[in-house]
């Protein structure tokens, strides 16, 4: 009897680390293919674009495997801790998932840039892009770690992605007054560089569900939000 | 004993019921909030923008009470059938939640473009609004009513939105060549537009989670995606 206790928590341990295993690989998948993207830029690659934007796919049908675990786990009753970590997953998948949308659509983007001569602006955005790139790398880290004091850090470092951001913005739009001709590609870069904002606030977002996995409900210490960009005028 | 048994029983259906209705609350406060930052965007009210603006946190907090709400009746081991009704919830939560975000940038935004001389493409992003919002409306009405055939409709109308908003898109980008002066507004406008897209994406994610609720994981048949704004050159 206590044998078969045992062996049936055992399993449910092995299931909850297979989700966790999945969810590890999925985010490792989104920054792999961010930085894929981000390099493609660079190097005005169409056909390592179209590649990315194809192997977004693999990460959508590892968001669904996942929350098919999820419910398959919840079925199971799990105890309150371990509920948590599994309505962690769940959101820190669709996070992730939203990443990989973002990854392949800067690659998707990276096509119309590729019709126009290059702007200097493309460096800018592998600038923001590298530090995106390293904000789901470390917010992944501290998630695998349950590191909180890792979490916030990630998230008040989202203020200067957000100031970066706000720069690049203000410097494409005077670009395009200066020269019509570079207002399409710098329409997209615009566009792209949103794209690398957004993966900021996805990062923030896995922080908070890193704060929730150690402190439950309990809300994680306010912060300032320095995205200027929405009411910017040049 | 049964007596006790059919209390409990009821009173999970209650706490079921609750939670939708908070659910139902929160879109149509996002439904409400959209139709009221169009509203402000036309008659370029900057008052009513701020208010606007500021209403978006009540949306994030009946999130927060939703989630709070799906943990507690989880704990409580739900059925099958009711977990999936659990979990559609947490997810369309998510979704009403980012469509109210892109709401009160809407409104945000419209204090940028209130600094300029009134544009006659505000005329098209209200279309695209009125779109957006029917999409909202509609997709709410087929979560209430458990409207599979009315969920495959809102998510087959959403390439139509995809089609005006690229039309939107490619009208801006040949405006803002043709005027400098344009381009800081009409930029707001892009992003704003880009909004209302991303809105339909979300009541789409909706449609999917109804199907979810009716079908459980077998997938939606598959769909034409007709955003071609993303390679768009003018």
């Amino acid at each position: 009897m206590n044998e078969q206790h045992n062996h049936i928590v055992k399993s449910y341990d092995d299931e909850q680390r297979a989700l966790l295993d999945e969810l590890i690989r999925m985010g490792q998948m989104s920054a792999s293919q961010l930085e894929a993207a981000l390099d493609v830029v660079e190097r005005r690659d169409d056909r390592a674009a179209e590649r990315v934007v194809a192997n977004d796919e693999a990460i959508d049908a590892l968001e669904r495997q996942i929350n098919h675990d999820v419910i398959h786990l919840i079925r199971r009753g799990p105890l309150a801790g371990d509920l948590r970590v599994i309505l962690a997953a769940l959101r820190v998948a669709s996070d992730i998932e939203r990443i990989g949308d973002y990854a392949a659509n800067i690659a998707k983007r990276s096509l119309a840039l590729n019709l126009a001569p290059p702007l200097p602006h493309t460096r800018g955005l592998g600038t923001l892009g590298r530090m995106a790139v390293q904000q789901v790398r470390d917010v992944l880290d501290a998630y695998v770690n349950r590191d909180g004091a890792a979490a916030l850090y990630v998230r008040e470092r989202d203020a200067e992605l957000d100031t970066l951001y706000t720069g690049l913005f203000r410097e494409l739009l005077t670009y395009m007054m200066e020269d019509a001709r570079a207002i399409t590609p710098c329409t997209h870069l615009l566009f792209m560089a949103k794209n690398l904002e957004r993966i900021g606030d996805h990062a923030t977002n896995i922080a908070e569900n890193v704060w929730f996995l150690i402190h439950g409900e309990e809300r994680m210490p306010p912060r300032d939000k320095r995205d200027d960009s929405n009411t910017a005028v040049v």
